[in-house]
């Protein structure tokens, strides 16, 4: 096997606390190997455009607890599709080799590609072209297939958390039903956790279609018990039994550029509609959760991931993505990884814990 | 003058940070004095119902960090208009002989009125029918002339410069402009504190009208120094130069129930028009800002505020409302504090220190 | 199997975040089961002494937030070594006939100990009289073996995390060590989680015994870099290599009732000693660690404990333990849990990972 | 007037949340006035040793929220009696006219100096020498008589209360008296607004000598109304009655290198020993006070007295330090500021409102 001198490292797609700290963590591992790094900037754009900087022990001091990516990011990166404006006119062209060129013309010995379903999709496609790459899977979501938590999933679920905590008294104080609506566009994740941990009434989730005369039975139920307020959590992606087809161009909503009000605000119209003597509001949590520092125990899988990914490509382990298995960091497959998303069982221990403190699905439960 | 032995107190309008401090203080400090308190439950409305609870040392024990109020309260509660529904039509009704009787068969020896504006404005009314009132002020927007702060103003500072921080990130990482929208109907507060303490680039608030060739050019100026990322704070209350009539339906985010996307969404729609290879994202604070538990300075200051309201009603300082002038806390009449808004001066102190670190408010300056 | 209609519930031993939600969710869990609920005051100390309260879905209601226990707790509890004073002399007695007693008379199915390694000890000894019992682990060091993780450490990392960035940048504005002495008398969990999450430079933990000419040497080595600051974690229950003897009767910081400065005090004093150049500051975390809110991480996996221990009871697993195992929740016989401390392994992927970025054990790695 | 051209900075004494905040309004405030700005590092000692660097718009970029200062900083820097060793001893010399040609030959058109009562009585001493200067007040105790408040105060207090809010929880979990030192070596001003702020039962200062007779009979008091536990605020600088010349040894916590264990140990033995069946704890809060990131209330205090530090300087203000009365920002003479210390006035509103909450300041009120 070749010997290893030199790798470069980038960070595609959305913004999610720990980034900086996995690059803090391949780097001080490379150096310790004797390996020297080099970070792309702005993702896949940078390495086709062969913009970079070295990352030194002095660049990647004290910034393990800090948010974003001081690599910078893009989403609009795919090599094997660049997007250019060539004369006003957009295009996509495969400049694919040209960054196979620029790694080989740098000395590269390989690439650690730190991204979520896309990113790696791309890797894997370089892999395929023969060029040596380990990954770090990267989604707030927490929707990957081949790991038990992804960093920066957990410090989204203390913000959405700390945003219950906050409309809990307001909806108690105004006898109020409080929507908030959370990431998640195919997978619940951030609902449910965030839902257990503030005390939500109602988690709705892509994973188990709502019904809304559940969530106003749910509702009303509490109103006979005496507690005249609700809080329901939405997830981006959550969706009605009967409207597939009438939801899905809301479901968009911390995607979209500008525009707010996607199934949040529906729930909250529909509750509005039913119970016409409660007010309800709405809140978007949106950006706020991919941003800001990392919580510490983000802040340790960064880590654990970044050393882990610097050991599998000494190791030779290329093609493959660090993952997390119970209290273990292994390598597996990229492939495999990003065949399917992991979504919320609808039978697990952890809804039935939902459940059982009296939390609604808004299904016939 | 007759001696004092049992008060009411409510609180009225919005939820605020510190309320429960405040009805804490009060109870603690009348009890001291051996005076009896009772709470209405729900604002005026519970005045007019009738509904109460003692608040005694075990009721208001180990709330004072708590958002929220125990009391309840409500929006539609004006005892001299009062807001039923008969028959399924609404109606509105003189409640306020009602109220003064409930009162009277209580033996109440008078009233504290914690409450903003709507609240001052019916606490002064009965203060006329001959009642014995003292006010709190309480306004998270801080715009009360007659007193420097209100509590709860730097809760909602402190929670609107966090998601500053958090923006920031992802901003920087992605090289967006990110726009937050707060709370400010009339006044800009937050928007100039938050901004501050948050490292925004631009805030656009209703006492300075924006002139959106001045916001392109401060973020265009950015860009050519290389900091490719920017950050707007916008009051919900802030308004274009050229365009009152155009924005004024728009300008209720947070007090429209359910609807999202006020100045904030128009604002961040205007820059993505002008400049089209930037990215524009947008986010709401909305309630996240007026509940959660108060910050040290809010609770202080609400102590502050029930322990000297108890005083002036002890001293028969009746129909004043308790204040902040430095560091002094006096009682002025309630009549004064109502008569105008306390907006941002364009030419203070403050105002200068924000252009001085850089900081553009959309004008020509 | 004889049906179940009642069961007890009682905290004991030392305070720890998330106590509150294993309590709420244990509650709401067994009334939906159709079970009556009590609590028992001050852990087993009142089973001894029969005082109780009843735990209905009001007493539990927002609770699951809050720190601390709303049944109270007791050090001085076993039942099968009952303290008292008698006669201004202080004496043991047998009483835990009297406490099966007293379960018996109040007609309960059974009792559910959430407790750390002493409470489950005397679980299992009433087990053995017979008595339906689940425990929930508690151990705020995260030291039991039969589970992942104990709730209530995630809280108490964060805690650490949070004073060692603030004691970081003290060090690095006035160039001092900074030692900071957290929880963990048999392991060395919290400084480990806490010194990668806060960059501390050098861990002192009880599984890896320390040579001061390491620490040293790893301070000086950081001065020659250029970096004339280092932030020291020590867990309590650390040892130098050479020093069990000396250092015994210092090893008791946190439980010691009053007296400050244990093993951080040594260390810092060594440093000094050494290096007489360098100002070396100590601060001792102590109670910090074991208050306040516990973080989502908690809240849930106290709510999964509590609903698991009901699950358990229901289905007769009696004398067993419910215990996290990767993302499962499994019921373990309570002998086997408390059997033996989980301790740090040195050579384990965790250990690694803090070496990789640069980490000093003070050992002669 | 002579123009200016050029200025230099530097931060003198302890480590104080907001000093970045103030470095960096004005580093951008003297460039928009087209003037130069260097800064000293490691204080006065930096001014004498010619050590600086360039203050211009990157290097001051994105610090507004970081805790310690960019510039580091120094406790044994008096250019009047500065210190070295030579040849092993330890030894004093003037060596204030190398610090000024220092000055000279740089060019500077004079110094801002941020620092506390040490560092503004060398600043004096150096515009007695002729040297333009301008002071801007730096203490965490807020005990500078000049201004209403000083930048850092506010965080210090949120770090206490939180340490509060922390210890409530185990202190009621257990019936506990949890006592807690903090800093204030001659005012009480972080005692008592974190005791306020955080539910003291009992707060002791420098200002109130305390009887230990009046604390326990409020320990026993709550005892007798059925509250099982105590939580207690002492300042370091806290003093008995009838103790001063046994506690002055003990005074010196947080200044002391390593030592733990002053007048917070002193009273919690002393109640231990009074209350034999009362447990009894004591943390001693010591660095965290000082570290970690501004509040936003710091931030904003921080940049308005950087910009008018600026503004004086422009304006021929030498020989004057910025405060805070009211809401104003003005220039008063550095002589004056530095005459005496502010303390908390016994009588005042604010020790009145924390007595009618029910809080015992130690003394026979």
């Amino acid at each position: 096997m070749k010997e290893i001198r030199h790798i470069g490292i980038l960070t595609g797609g959305g913004d999610c606390p720990g980034l900086n700290a996995v690059i803090r963590a391949i780097s001080k591992t490379a150096i310790n190997y004797g390996v020297e790094v080099i970070g792309f900037i702005d993702g896949f754009k940078g390495l086709v455009e062969n913009r970079y900087i070295q990352l030194d022990l002095r660049a990647v001091s004290g910034i393990s607890h800090t948010g974003g990516t001081i690599l910078g990011t893009s989403n609009r990166d795919n090599p094997f599709q660049f997007f250019t404006i060539s004369e006003g006119t957009p295009q996509h062209s495969d400049e694919s080799d040209r960054a196979v060129a620029n790694m080989e013309h740098l000395g590269l010995d390989g690439l650690v590609v730190i991204g979520g379903d896309g990113s790696l999709n791309i890797a894997d496609r370089f892999a395929e072209k023969g060029v040596p790459i380990v990954g770090v899977p990267k989604t707030i979501d927490n929707d990957l297939s081949a790991t038990d938590v992804t960093f920066g999933f957990n410090t989204a679920v203390n913000t959405a958390s700390e945003a219950l905590d906050r409309l809990h008294t307001t909806a108690e104080s105004h006898h109020r039903v409080m929507v908030l609506e959370v990431m998640g566009r195919y997978a619940g994740w951030i609902a449910l956790h965030a839902g257990i941990s503030g005390g939500a009434d109602v988690i709705l989730i892509p994973e188990i279609p709502y019904n809304m005369d559940a969530v106003i039975s749910k509702i009303t139920q509490r109103y006979r018990q005496g507690k005249n307020f609700s809080i329901i959590v939405v997830a981006e992606g959550a969706i009605p039994e009967d409207g597939e087809m009438v939801i899905r161009n809301l479901v968009a909503t911390s995607h979209d550029p500008i525009r707010l009000g996607g199934i949040g605000q529906k729930v909250a119209e529909d509750i509005g509609n039913r119970l016409q003597n409660i007010e309800v509001r709405v809140t978007v949590l949106g950006h706020l959760q991919r941003g800001g520092s990392p919580i510490p125990y983000d802040r340790i899988l960064s880590t654990r991931y970044g050393v882990a990914a610097v050991d599998a490509f000494m190791a030779g382990q290329f093609g493959t993505m660090v993952s997390l298995r119970g209290d273990m960091i292994a390598a597996v497959p990229i492939k495999e990884a990003i065949k399917e998303i992991r979504r919320v069982k609808p039978e697990s221990d952890l809804v039935r814990a939902a459940r059982a403190v009296g939390i609604s699905f808004g299904d016939k439960y």
